[in-house]
């Protein structure tokens, strides 16, 4: 397949067919990770800058290790020792990384949009690693890699998204992605923390946990940012893990084999009970695998295309 | 030219036949900046450290990449980080620093001398990328070799530097560079922003804007750092953009294919008007650019130097 | 020599032969650092990521430098820009680095046993680069391998290690370290800088400084944090420079030729006088060029052993 994209913006902009594509070269690549020489030639001598105003390790790092496993130079900015800090514009920020001449710029930004404003006004490819509440198409895309290797045909599968969905990139861009790939997917949370709008979103919500559950193939637990209590969004947190948080008597009710995922950092007692993010049931290790895979798929057809 | 300095501290040390030799290495790595690999082997297996112990994105990231350009290792230190916040002296940190072998220093540092400092007690290269108020000889070797890349001929030319010439170590480091090449300097800045012996400066100075731009091939905006209001040096930051902003009625009396060159980061409204940043006579992008390649320039002549 | 530990979290699991093994090896590695390209591909494809929850400018440099002279890839994370500030516990964000497939974690903890924690519950190496008030095996044996340097017998000699012992994990692995090896090991601090069980080490302890120093063949000083005083440890610092900082006169007493160490960064004029720091009898330089050479064997011992 010929790659058509400049930029990463969101998962709405890929076929299916450039979806899966994606995920055979991901596949090729997992391996390249278990070796005891981790590192290809194939990008040496491409430039990826790393330009993460909002703070992060996974991702970073994930797309950091990606990088140099195929032999490209990567540079990290962060947001706060940056001249943004300065009072420089983003637009400013980011032509000036271009003329530096890097082949992609991956970045982090607290305001929606902020990849796709960069992606119109630069000729370097834009890697979105999450844009305010909007979007996170590498998450998503890993979490789908993840699930296509535990389910043969992922049409059909019942999926839970559990948590705060209101103010989570992921649950938006998973929806999106695995909707699109076929799965059957469910939205579970407290009112105030359903975006306003989900009943246009091609997904069924509950509000009831238990019912929800029942019968899923895979449940994906949100990470719950503890500062939605002050903002008087929740009662109380411990009520919240009564109610909302996954534990493992939940999954009897769900299809045999439910596996659990969880985009991680973890709150363990609160979104999903200790003992279930380490049981056998849980991808959570998985998807960060699976990530540096993914990440390295997408660097490798974003800095190989041809105008 | 067999290189003979150990250390870059100010412009002023350079013959002109070294600034010279350092444009031509500069112009003949422009290219490689533009490849499809981006890397060459010159400077393998040697170790830059970049030491800035204030803030910065773009000279830190410029050197970074300049150095894995050339496949030179480098090692990022941040002052706040560092054990500089520890208590430990300049002199300590950089005599461990050197202890650990590598090549060159790059520093960046609050204080005026601060490289000088460690030039005379360390063998490794120091390159001053700004110390205090003092000099910014990278900055200044950039701009020339910028201008000239749009000059056949700089002796002659008449460029305007605008802003708060007294705290500016890029203006201070460009008069002293651009004089020595030929260039027929002028200062404008409101009087409260010009140093104390300005007079003897080769340059001369300004007070009215519309006088000052009147015929000049190029200006050079200075940033304004904006927390010269709070110490009383300016009235009004409304009243300075409006009587010392650059706008484009202010080129109408310049030299036809006047340019315009700022070194970031700007402030759009206050010391330049955001058309002007952007338009066809703006240098501002190719600045950025052309600071890559002098410092790979400047990391190959002093890293294969001879003693 | 076979190299059968996965990881590296105190001194103590070292026999004798396995510590002359590293010290030969980083012997071998030391002329390394003094090339033209310091550089040897015996690490490519190798990832370590150096993990410092704790600041450190020395330690995860010297690393670094060590990572990147072996041709091995390094990915640093801090502590306070990580996941860890978001509330994940350490097993979590181990859990998740391990997941990306590094070759080993340099870990840098305020947690005594952070290290030993991760070793039990991860398959990568963990090399304990400081826990606590625990153990810093690397310092320790790069401070050995500096005085193997200086002494064609170790046994016999003796060491005094001055300052503030009792939060010292450089003293307590030097100690066990240097003692195991045949050297007579002092110690010397005021009574409130001395560990609750310091009479069960192997060791003599002494109040008076000018009776410890007395026919030593070196002295380690401590750094001295400059907030013990403020916990009421220290009554005045300028007390605690003339009872027990180290200057000039005290070395008459000592053995000809005798050694001075510090781990650093000195406090100049307080554990030690500013004129022994930079004296003849200073190593305290040589110790920063071990660290390098001792952490690219160690980073070579680890990442080529076979299990």
């Amino acid at each position: 397949m010929q790659w058509g994209h400049k930029d990463l913006l969101d998962v709405t902009q890929l076929s299916r067919a450039e979806v899966g594509h994606i995920f055979e070269t991901a596949a090729s690549f997992m391996e390249i990770s278990t070796r005891a020489v981790k590192k290809v030639p194939t990008l040496r001598g491409k430039n990826v800058v790393l330009f993460f105003a909002e703070p992060s390790t996974r991702t970073r790092t994930s797309f950091d290790i990606a990088a140099k496993r195929l032999s490209a130079d990567s540079f990290s900015l962060a947001g706060k020792t940056s001249s943004l800090a300065k009072g420089e514009s983003l637009k400013d920020t980011a032509l000036t990384l271009q003329a530096m001449n890097p082949d992609a710029i991956v970045i982090r930004h607290e305001q929606s949009g902020a990849a796709a404003f960069l992606a119109e006004r630069l000729d370097c490819s834009i890697v979105n690693a999450g844009d305010g509440g909007h979007a996170h198409p590498t998450q998503a895309l890993l979490d789908g890699f993840t699930l296509s290797g535990q389910w043969k045909d992922m049409a059909g599968k019942h999926l839970l998204i559990l948590g705060d969905v209101a103010h989570s990139r992921v649950a938006r861009s998973n929806v999106l992605l695995l909707s699109a790939l076929g799965v059957k997917v469910r939205l579970c949370a407290p009112r105030t923390l359903l975006p306003p709008l989900v009943n246009e979103w091609p997904a069924t919500v509950y509000s009831d946990l238990n019912k929800a559950v029942s019968n899923v193939d895979a449940v994906m637990c949100l990470r719950l940012q503890l500062e939605r209590q002050q903002a008087g969004l929740l009662p109380d947190l411990r009520e919240y893990a009564r109610t909302f948080g996954l534990n493992e008597k939940h999954l009897d009710k769900a299809a045999p084999g439910v596996k659990v995922l969880h985009p991680g950092p973890i709150n363990r007692g609160i979104e999903i009970s200790s003992r279930l993010a380490d049981a056998g049931s849980s991808l959570i290790l998985d998807q960060v695998a699976s990530g540096v895979a993914v990440r390295m798929a997408l660097l490798f057809l974003f800095l190989t295309r041809k105008d």
